[in-house]
């Protein structure tokens, strides 16, 4: 492995042949923006080029994807975007692990698996990186590939609200919209942002109606419970993606939503407000993270997971 | 009044003496930011400067205003920011009405009333142009300025979401981002843009227990009537400033929120998710505003109110 800079990886990607490129499981905006990037860019180039994930790409993001059909080919090259660990590439782990030519990230986390590695851990997106390799390429940019750049800067950073996001994440975005005016981010950032199924909005009621507040309100827990979900008529799996919710009461320092995966096992999802380390909160309950996000598994009751969270919490807040 | 360019205000504001500035009623991030800058970049030229509102500035923009206290003064001068029509100066218009020196905004609805206006209605905020005059004044960009003018233009814009954000909104952010790399540009947006209060949330429950979907979904309906909020104990006032919760739907053209201002008095406001022109519907109601958000008002029972509004609706929905 050698670590390599921007100006390096656009050299290797100008000579690589035909290739293959891996995105993460349970894809976001970011590693697609990355992946249907690259490969526009290296078609652009007169090569081959096919982007490979696990999971399927979710219906809100297809517009990222290229007309032109997917092709059979043997590849040149394998290449890795905004894929922190090997074991991320899901099922396809077993096919291409130790088989990476050149890994393109931002994940503070990386394992460094590949042969070579650009990794900017300052940058906020993968597509962050990215938007410095293609400059550096000379490409063209295309509406494509700033449709991509751009859901990837804007969704790794909330929409630029985060504290990952840099000078460069809105420089960058300045200059793809200064090429393609006519592109409606406002919609882009609807689908991404704003808009919500039927089904999500009742999960989001019915969390929120069950609402507790500790600690002065500087602790706040949401629980998605088999009996709160069946009482409300919700599926559990809608309560997914909901633990930003417990960041949104003003005053509230540490937000927990606590799911119910099977009776008795409690999936702990712990969020900072400002600057409590949460991840060595859930460490002291067998968990990790990030600073600002972490998790752990409890089992036990409703109040025994309660009051085993409220201990940890209160240690720090009180 | 001449109309002027920023080169033009720079030049006027270094040599204007003492400054009240007046900012328009009910005031929110844009205006307040434009004018405290605007009081930190003439006190810095050592003028005596003063912002004059017509209603308290909210507690969540305190962080904004200076530490010195304001001054009494006699003003050589009144400058205008963000206000696009005199009577916008509340209880103060009486006394500063057709008095007004200079006058900057981005409103393409201004009024032209000052003796001098710069006004560049493609700028996402007031806060955009007050850039570009500072930059051409060639003053120090203080910690100050900087918040003032980011959260002008991260407010304006809905943190960079909507329609009306410019590659120049992006671009002067990353240049303050870059002065100033150590301000918590995550707290601020935190702060304007996820922090409810358990009231609001409650609020917000409130509303979305009862919406209604029409046309297919396209059209959506949210109420807050005496009935609801009495039933769900919350104040009928914290009820105001959700109307973009009519938008989250998937699917959704035109989302509605109906507020019940006294018993048989609904207040509608209606949102346009894409390119439907809520402000010539809403006209056919004897109301107006913007394309895409526009009010009214309606006089009957809720289901009178109901039937009238997708009457209206549904000639360009369905």
């Amino acid at each position: 492995m050698h670590r390599i800079t921007a100006a390096e990886a656009a050299a290797y990607l100008r000579e690589c042949g035909d290739a293959y490129i891996l995105i993460h499981r349970a894809p976001d905006g970011d590693c697609i923006g990355a992946g249907y990037s690259l490969q526009a860019v290296l078609r652009q180039l007169g090569k081959k080029a096919r982007v490979l994930c696990a999971d399927p790409i979710p219906q809100r993001f297809s517009f990222l994807l290229p007309e032109e059909p997917e092709e059979e080919f043997t590849p040149d090259c394998i290449l890795s975007v905004d894929v922190a660990d090997e074991l991320l590439f899901g099922e396809l782990t077993e096919t291409y692990q130790g088989r990476i030519d050149l890994c393109i990230d931002h994940h503070i986390s990386n394992q460094l698996y590949a042969e070579r590695v650009l990794l900017e851990e300052c940058a906020a997106a993968t597509c962050e990186v990215l938007y410095q390799v293609y400059w550096e390429m000379g490409i063209t940019f295309t509406e494509q590939i700033t449709k991509c750049l751009y859901t990837g800067m804007a969704t790794d950073t909330g929409c630029f609200r985060f504290a990952n996001t840099t000078p460069e994440t809105h420089s960058y975005t300045a200059e793809l919209m200064r090429q393609f005016p006519d592109i409606r981010y406002d919609l882009i950032n609807r689908a991404m942002f704003t808009v919500k199924t039927r089904q999500q909005i009742q999960a989001e009621i019915t969390m929120l109606r069950n609402i507790e507040y500790y600690l002065d309100g500087k602790c706040v827990m949401l629980w998605a419970t088999h009996d709160i979900c069946s009482d409300a008529g919700v599926n559990i799996e809608d309560m997914e993606g909901l633990t930003s919710l417990s960041l949104q009461p003003e005053g509230v320092e540490v937000g927990i939503t606590v799911r119910e995966r099977k009776p008795g096992e409690f999936k702990i999802s712990m969020r900072s407000a400002r600057d409590i380390n949460v991840s060595a909160l859930c460490a002291k309950l067998g968990g990790g993270g990030h600073i600002r996000a972490a998790g752990c598994t409890i089992k036990g009751t409703v109040a025994e997971v309660r009051e085993k969270l409220l201990a940890i919490v209160s240690g720090v807040l009180s």
